[in-house]
């Protein structure tokens, strides 16, 4: 399929600087669009490259057009609005309507018609799976699940019993979801095991990156708010809550029945102890750990890079006995405020 | 299932304050439990809960009963009694004995007639699987595999050639164990394989959480004791040892070689460099690194946790000279020495 | 099958000290192996072992010759003259070539029929796989995927569509290669997908560990070099691009579009943030975190270790005011200073 600009421009609220019959049909990097292609640019890291580009089209800011050689769709927002276009041009791949033959169908499942279960799937008993909504190959979903409309789980995903996904939400590969969550009560020397009977409520238009799993509740349910988006190899405890719209990049994990608001943002491999609650609007960068609740919007860190080996060691080890330095530094302090005194006399 | 207050204070050792014929048919939390559940108090923080509670009984310690608006039983350990009572009143799913006609089976194999074999599992040849076994759908059993009664693989699980797992253990989903260990020699600029000939042993009432992996032993095998807990997303390598009860959270990572002595506790994010012996009885708290042997039980922590952004990036700042500053500190302990001394004269 | 030492000595260069005409049928360990086991000695911790082993021979270096209570064959790396022999002495196991009649095979479909498809495996159309290669239970091959000649993928691995792997590299159960990448575009309080349209491009020798997931590029592809060797749970973000012949240990994480130079290590647990530029031949130690490129081959750290639990926490606490205890010390270097020059008028 192809686009005209000036279609785009309409349907995007842009303002086009160039020939509104031009049609693109695909999009490309600035480095590798050709003239059927559209691209854009929003790092200005970038800009070099836009000196040069071939495309057909550049989506970028007012800022930007002087330094465009080629047509451009002027944004106040490029990168989202090259993200929609995207997805006009490379829409999903259309579903194959039907129940795969090699799939296993438990009793009293409700699949919509216009719903794709792939090849291996098992589906358990009980389970509505909603219009539009795809099961890639490999899939296993327990007994009383329900999937909203046009969620996609893309191959070897895990839903264990009850758990509810909603709409337009998508599932990478080996996501697990519902898994016991981690109760143990220790019992005279060894662990009794304290059984999960929550489930785990997935809102809409969730996505959920590959092999993260999201742990059932202990009594209540693990619960992920509408829009909330989570990279891979993120680990949910029991009881977690995240709200509407906050977005946790790659191997962030929330220790059970921490809250976090809305709107927050988690770079990688952050953490939070459990029991705590984070405020909506919250930004914590690359491996922070909260270890307490915060009330209020704010900006937390908690990394030390990585230092030349020599020069890191030697920061390290003074790192060991810091607290006496500190001491020392506070006696040293005495002493001079002493012949300071003295010599003021 | 309904189980009478008197039955419970019997059964569990508990002293009830209240009616023995009361029922309860499951359980639910402070807030959320109605007059057929049964909850429990074991975290202070939840205390003013406990005032409001619609719940038939709570399990809570001596000292709370008098703040107890609803009959109570008394344990000297609430969370493991609650522990044992959930056990009771919501025990797991009844088995499907038998083996599911779209599961594979390989040569030689003994399925004991009381477990059950999912759908799409694939089961390889010389396997053993014992009485009371669930195999959850999709699993994958490599050839030569035993597993131990009443074990339970709760789906997606793959076991390579010839792991063994004990009995009463559970195996949550995507859990991965036997895949070859990380073993590589360099050669000319090159990496050569490191066969990897052992395998993996785990042995009864193991806990084993989503995603976690457990590789082979590089010539002997790799060994989980009895009674040990594993969280999710945790990497235990090659010919790591763990001892029985010891229990770790998520996404802890284990070394090659690494022993980890019995009882230990290891919180989530925690990990141990290779070639390490950790005592029995050990606790390390959330994200410490060993890097090396402790031959007594202690407790050690290695977190800095996050603050504020401005204060964070002042600190951190200061860290990468932190040598220099300990220098300028002793240089100015020996003027200040030197100022007194000259003083005292 | 067993091989004499003769054999071995002239096949892999090596100086025999001992009966020619012995006979090796397996590895063992230093501690474990019998007059069948051929082992070895490369890291000196192991020396006393040496002197009780009844292994038929010992490879190890020259240095050790003397204390070698049997038969040796000597090499200037003996641990990769083991890991060759190992590999002779046991190989793979062979393949079963064809498809399982379980498996699912989409259309335009090339097997080479030296190759093997395992049972419930589900693969896409358009796809081609090479002599020699085979497809473990429950794996999953998307649309149009490559796999060169004698790749081995375990068990349940999944291979999103157009991803391509090279020759003779081996995938480890859970693999997750070509799930969307993580890109959003911020839009007004709710995050915009960006199509993920970009593939993965593995080359040859490549071993790629337990769950670790690789992303597919945003535009242009992500790709992992010939002879790559990755451990478990390692996170490769989109666009991410790793050269050849590095060896990068569990857990890491790649943010999006970093490239990683040829020959380098990466020990477990170490990160990348995204965009930056890693030289070949550096060496990242655990945990390390890269936050900006390198364009000289180097080694960085930024662990700081385990302490016993007081310690640590008189250390920490001062952390978190290092900035003001500095300030302090700059002020007491002035004050001290002014006293000495008022000494010396």
């Amino acid at each position: 399929m192809g686009i005209t600009l000036g279609e785009l421009a309409v349907q995007f609220s842009l303002d086009l600087h160039g020939d509104p019959e031009t049609t693109v049909t695909r999009v490309g990097t600035l480095a590798g669009a050709d003239e059927n292609a559209l691209t854009f640019l929003a790092n200005p890291q970038y800009r070099k490259q836009l000196q040069v580009t071939k495309a057909a089209v550049v989506v970028l800011d007012a800022g930007a057009v002087d330094d465009c050689p080629t047509d451009c769709l002027v944004s106040t927002n490029p990168y989202a609005s090259y993200a929609k276009i995207a997805q006009l041009l490379h829409p999903p791949a259309p579903l194959n309507p039907g129940i795969h033959p090699t799939a296993t169908i438990g009793d009293g499942v409700a699949v919509d018609p216009s719903a794709e279960v792939g090849a291996q799937c098992v589906v358990g008993s009980d389970v509505k799976i909603g219009p539009g909504v795809l099961l890639g190959p490999g899939c296993v979903i327990g007994d009383g699940v329900r999937i909203g409309a046009q969620t996609r789980l893309a191959a070897q995903v895990t839903l264990l019993h009850n758990v509810v996904i909603g709409e337009r939400s998508i599932l990478q590969p080996g996501v697990v979801i519902g898994a016991d969550g981690f109760g143990f009560a220790a019992d005279s020397g060894i662990w009794q095991k304290v059984p999960q009977l929550g489930s785990v409520v997935v809102g809409d238009d969730v996505e959920i990156g590959a092999q993260t799993t999201i742990d059932r509740g202990a009594i209540d349910d693990t619960v992920i708010e509408n829009g909330v988006k989570l990279d891979n190899h993120i680990m949910i405890g029991h009881n977690v809550s995240i709200g509407e719209h906050t977005i946790i990049a790659a191997k962030v994990g929330v220790s059970g029945s921490t809250r976090i608001g809305k709107r927050c943002m988690v770079a990688a491999e952050a953490a939070f102890v459990g029991h705590i609650d984070i405020a909506d609007d919250c930004v914590i960068t690359a491996r922070a750990v909260m270890n307490h609740s915060v009330t209020e919007p704010g900006v937390f860190a908690g990394l030390l890079v990585a230092d030349e080996i020599g020069k890191w060691r030697k920061n390290a080890a003074r790192f060991r006995s810091l607290d006496r330095f500190v001491r020392k530094l506070k006696e040293l302090e005495k002493t001079v405020a002493l012949l300071v005194r003295e010599r003021d006399k």
